[in-house]
């Protein structure tokens, strides 16, 4: 096999990536300036060093040689509120927007709807820990912001089903993001759920 | 900037990958375990040593320590016929087809219709040294295997025309491939100039 057909079964492995456009990857770089093709070797050779999971939010932060908790986590902003988002770049999302001020934890994915193990898909044992964790802290709410659509809201029920008996003992509050219209929605073009949870939410 | 944003801008430069997808290849590699994605920044690295780009008809091909000329080139294969193509896996379908037991040589492009530096966009000059060179050797057909689309057409054209005259000097005939149906294609999806170039090259 060439360094050709090689490289290309690694970019084939890249998400979204088939046969045909990891093979483009690889024509592309051998088009490429040698000093791009080495920066993206050390680039990514250097990622896992660069880069750690936190242990208390599973976020994947700037390892500036400090602990293992990430920045979010150790800051000593509103202890109250935890938001459980599936991935990072939801968590990036959110910070983008600069609508909320609490902590965050990482699910680490969603539940297929005929999943017959769920508690293997997400980091639901690790999400209990850190409620427990949170709760002498003063925690009082767990924000489920996971997406509008079936396996975010089977996801949801799973997750809201399991915490239940904890967060009942422990006096913490479970809400899910409001649901509407999305900001540039026309009206023509909304579903009916969509429209459902408008006329419901409306203020 | 962060080793995760850092990186991102990298894949955002390979081809047809955005912003989102870019981030998400590299959530997908601090995912992965450390081996693959040391043995996948190795191969990006060992790519540009291993493979040469041959200079007669400047393809890439793995380059074991031999000359600058690649395997096919070298080949005792017949000489008498050199098909032009747009890219490397333009080569690497034929090839792979067994169709066609000749010379090659990859274009590097196609013209876009309203380019005005048309000889900048493709290898014209390099393409009539390697016609003089294949004179020598009797090379009496140069076929034009381009895309079937306006892009390939206005190609086609103005390479037709470029070597024009070199080609009636050296008594080489100029052919493009055949137009017609191509294999699974229905009639009733068939559009008009496909159904006219397969009526006319009926069989």
């Amino acid at each position: 096999m060439s360094a050709i057909d090689n490289l290309s079964t690694y970019f084939m492995k890249f998400p979204g990536i088939g046969t045909r456009q990891a093979k483009r990857f690889v024509y592309f770089l051998l088009a490429q300036d040698p000093r791009f093709v080495e920066e993206l070797a050390r680039e990514i050779a250097l990622l896992k060093k660069s880069i750690a999971q936190c242990t208390m939010c599973f976020r994947f932060y700037p390892h500036l040689g400090g602990g293992s908790i990430c920045d979010v986590c150790t800051s000593d902003t509103d202890t109250a509120t935890l938001l459980v988002v599936e991935k990072d770049t939801d968590f990036e999302s959110v910070r983008r927007s600069s609508s909320y001020a609490g902590k965050y934890f990482i699910l680490g994915g969603t539940i297929p709807v005929l999943e017959r193990d769920p508690a293997s898909k997400i980091r639901i044992r690790e999400l209990l820990t850190r409620i427990e964790q949170g709760a002498a802290e003063g925690l009082s709410e767990v924000i489920l912001a996971l997406s509008a659509n079936p396996e975010g809201d089977f996801t949801r029920e799973y997750v809201a089903k399991t915490l239940e008996p904890v967060l009942g003992q422990l006096g913490i509050t479970l809400t899910t993001l409001g649901r509407g219209l999305s900001t540039g929605t026309e009206l023509e073009y909304s579903d009916g759920d969509t429209l459902r949870h408008a006329l419901k939410n409306r203020s």
